[in-house]
């Protein structure tokens, strides 16, 4: 009964695919056009969804892009875990490894796009809190995988560096951050090969 | 009467005040909402001016937006070169005090709308090409200044850092760039003081 009258209140009942599929495009809308620049309207067409089944899954706007974040975190991290919890690699080289492979990820995408969770950051992070909350704890668990690392290779002298592990995770991270975003403007991989080079020769040392 | 023409052509002569109060209003609003949340109807409301004025000015909204974001550099160079030209100071001195400086003023702002050439390089870059090659332009002004008091302070002994100074000063101001975005969703200035501590203690040393 409860649930009869839910679906009445609310129109058909939700199909699951519907709310994948509009995560799946609003994903791939968001990270091309940015927040602002989409539409509920064109989500659910490049969704190949009825425009009124939105409503049906999502609260809001925002609600939907808090999801679109958490799911691309959500796919990013299960790569990151099974490279920084391979124990079998020396921390330094789990390390190097991720910035390596995902320089190669960028350099086969034309250097566009980014990370969404960069962009989010600098677009709504000002105007929405469910956003902005999504995003710090996202990168919280990020640099939290370096933070292991870091201290993992300072306990076996890979890094001399005796600054606070999570203090050089965070750094690495955002300084990751922001060689993503000169990497847009100048439509190359010289920023991110600067970073592993600065990182490596410099500061993880 | 070319002067002539060209007026009855393209409407009332612009007025010049007109010109400035756009782009003032514009540089408030595309640095408190972003690119595409901004409308011409909006800017040309917050600016007081007839809406039909716009296209007398600019001939896009990116030729706006591309002028905004000159304007902003500008105004932001004539610090810059007033405090990295200022040879009483060491030169370390010099980039130190630029970041204490701008912690403050962040601080005073609560840490919202950050950078406007990083908030574009993420919403625009990708989509203008005349923003993205303003921006570039301006990243490279900006780290030149970096560069030359990075390698002045390599030459006299304050940075023993043998890197080429221009790629540590990429790597400075890119990392600050990472700094302000990670500020933005974090909501505080923790992120810039870590950024400021790992600098002076890691890396230009």
């Amino acid at each position: 009964m409860e649930s009869q009258t839910t679906t009445a209140r609310r129109g058909p009942k939700p199909r699951p695919h519907t709310r994948g599929n509009l995560i799946q495009a609003g994903l791939r809308m968001l990270h091309e056009a940015g927040y602002a620049a989409t539409g509920i309207k064109e989500i659910v067409d490049a969704a190949d969804v009825p425009k009124g089944s939105f409503y049906n899954h999502f609260e809001s706007k925002e609600a939907f892009g808090k999801e679109v974040v958490d799911f691309y975190f959500g796919q990013g991290l299960v790569e990151l875990r099974a490279l920084f919890e391979n124990h079998d690699m020396p921390p330094l080289d789990r390390l190097r490894t991720y910035f390596d492979q995902r320089i190669r990820g960028y350099q086969a995408t034309g250097y566009a796009r980014g990370c969404l969770l960069g962009n989010l950051s600098l677009e709504v992070a000002d105007h929405s809190v469910p956003i902005r909350d999504s995003l710090a704890t996202h990168f919280r668990t990020w640099s939290r995988l370096f933070e292991v690392c870091i201290a993992e290779a300072q306990k076996t002298g890979a890094i001399g560096n005796r600054l606070p592990a999570s203090m050089l995770a965070q750094f690495v991270l955002n300084s990751w951050e922001g060689a993503l975003l000169r990497m847009r403007v100048d439509r190359s991989d010289a920023p991110l090969k600067e970073f592993v080079d600065v990182m490596f020769s410099s500061l993880l040392v």
